[in-house]
């Protein structure tokens, strides 16, 4: 408890863009968030009161930074699951805990443990970690599934990263030789994804925001689409009611997003678990009542859950990933002039990043009631303030 | 201009709510306020990464606080006006400029401002430093507008403060021998408080939120219903354009409160005049498109205005002023418990400060259709979170 206030001291293990929009949150909760940020330098380090640099793989420096936080929650998946039940041993509170959160670090063990909850993914298998014995299985699975396939390393994956689509065992030999522990997949074929998106507190209270399209280029989400559009009830209540499930069977605290394949003929197949807000919850910042960064907060302190009601009929996100260097825009401070002239109702969100090629540097979000219209409003306003006008 | 993210440095002096909610808009942005503060516990400083601890009434400490930034801001008007100037000389931008500020913070000047602009105020009259001189002219100023009236401090008032209602030269006495200087105003039979918020870029750009009804308890607002009920459309189009008007003759740069008194007969007449963002303006952070905070930001930085669209039909702030120190509640946290349970779609807004009686603590923000629905929510999860329990 924060002494000035009398309020709970949430801590954040990192402090990206996920941080700095939760201690958005947490101002207006009568908080501030306690970061542990890789360098002073980081997204939410240079917005926040109460930053600590150390580094989350070591548990000296966890250990340290746990201290005096009433509860500690994750801006990444990236903390060794052992550390966390350490601390978890040593009387921390911690959501969420290493039980569930070791489903949205381990590929592996998240298929197996949802399919024997009887929840649809796509085919899978574990490979060996020979690279030709997973050779010979990748094969064996290619009898059954045919190509193309998906490899994923077991953990550490983010953004596109340390997932490979392969169409032969060519293509497929250098990351079976990279030393990844690694997974297979069958490339479904899909209609779109979507996302559910739920919270959970220790006490068990649920909340389920409105399913949400997410719109992916080279594995790295472009744009979330909110409410999914032309959705059938059915199946977005079928998709809400699993993200909740999973979360009360995993034991979940705190956000969970389910990253969904809706297959062409309607089914819903898990692809991936993340347990923090995620970038499929960005559009909730102004589009819902609660947004996923203050119920984050308020799932991991036990508080009641937010309402999660849309703001307005259509909402669209559209990240800021910062284009190549060899165009050469106006400034970002001329491109925001420029952008804020020509959309006045668009909201723009920056993460303090420099903008590096492809890099995540920020969101914008708009409203309205026609998506395609709303759609395109979103698309220009983030190709201005990216490429400093419109995208190829 | 912060190097590491390419984006302008807004420095505020002052670190109490309003700065406080100004950096959290200023987070989206990708910028981080830099405040002066009084002391490292004020509200602001505690959610805030770039915290000066100063006086604002030293011109070394202004000085050396406004050496980095792009632009200065105020948090309060209580900056010495000749400070602002001398900065000014010096070549700092800072707004709004000290021939607006002047309006703001002294009420005798921005009287005789505003009658020279042919816009309609309370009959007035300044008074000598003498009190027997002033004690004369308030009974010629009485024998023509009667009794009860207002004196009001020329400088300095805030939230009742400054502000004494009399009906007798008796109880006019003390307020006399202070020593501070005054005016006296007649106290205009009234049938409700409005205001209006408006904000101004240095291009000139002007954006007017919708005219809201303020409703003050012992001189200090305790709600504010957005928009005004029933407001004749025909006056709220008169209200919006005063507060641009006065904005645009004045040279205001920033957020400005009109604070105006809607007469029996429909009139609108200047009360004072707030040269920053403003209690009257706190339902805008969810109630707008864009909030008071961040058009205050981008008038500020001489960004393109935001839309002021309202987000639902009705929307009511209601202030948290702490109970009184013999009410025994339950401590905060728990009764944030109870008011996020019984009501989850109200926002809380909590401002970092201790619970000293009457102080004004945090506000909390209803939405909806229903005038009298909505502002019983907000009423009741105002009077929980400060009482613990229903008002008398």
């Amino acid at each position: 408890v924060d002494k000035r206030t009398g309020l709970p001291v949430v801590g954040m293990v990192g402090a990206g863009q996920l941080a700095r929009m939760t201690h958005q949150a947490a101002i207006a909760l009568g908080q501030s968030v306690r970061m542990l940020a890789e360098t002073s330098d980081d997204g939410a380090a240079l917005v926040a009161a109460d930053v600590v640099v150390g580094d989350y793989r070591n548990l000296d420096d966890l250990r340290a930074f746990a201290q005096d936080c009433d509860v500690v929650t994750f801006d990444h998946e990236h903390v060794p699951t052992e550390h966390i039940r350490t601390l978890a041993a040593e009387g921390h509170k911690i959501f969420p805990g290493a039980d569930a959160l070791v489903f949205a670090q381990d590929k592996a063990e998240m298929r197996e443990r949802i399919e024997g909850l009887g929840i649809a993914g796509p085919p899978w298998r574990r490979l060996a970690p020979s690279p030709s014995t997973a050779a010979a299985e990748v094969l064996e699975f290619v009898g059954e599934n045919g190509w193309p396939v998906v490899l994923k390393a077991i953990r550490g994956g983010y953004d596109g990263k340390g997932v490979w689509l392969v169409d032969s065992l060519e293509a497929a030999q250098p990351v079976l030789h990279s030393g990844t522990p690694l997974i297979v997949e069958e490339a479904v074929p899909i209609k779109r994804e979507l996302a559910a998106l739920v919270a959970r507190s220790p006490f068990g209270q649920g909340a389920a925001w409105p399913i949400v399209q997410t719109v992916q280029e080279n594995g790295i989400c472009v744009e979330v689409l909110a409410p999914a559009p032309d959705l059938d009830p059915e199946t977005a209540e079928r998709a809400e009611a699993l993200g909740l499930r999973i979360a009360a069977e995993l034991g979940v605290v705190g956000v969970m997003a389910v990253e969904l394949f809706e297959t062409v003929d309607g089914d819903l197949l898990v692809n991936e678990l993340a347990m923090r807000p995620h970038n499929s919850g960005h559009w909730s910042i102004e589009g819902a009542r609660t947004s996923q960064f203050e119920q984050h907060l308020r799932a991991v302190l036990d508080y009641p859950l937010g309402t999660t009601t849309p703001t307005a009929p259509v909402v669209v996100m559209a990240n800021l990933l910062a284009g190549p260097d060899d165009v050469e825009p106006p400034g970002i401070d001329e491109r925001i002039h420029h952008a804020m002239a020509k959309w006045p109702d668009v909201k723009i969100h920056l993460y303090g990043k420099g903008f590096r090629p492809g890099r995540k540097v920020g969101h914008v979000t708009a409203f309205g009631t026609d998506l395609d219209e709303v759609r395109a409003r979103a698309r220009a306003a983030a190709d201005y303030l990216t490429l400093g006008g419109p995208h190829d």
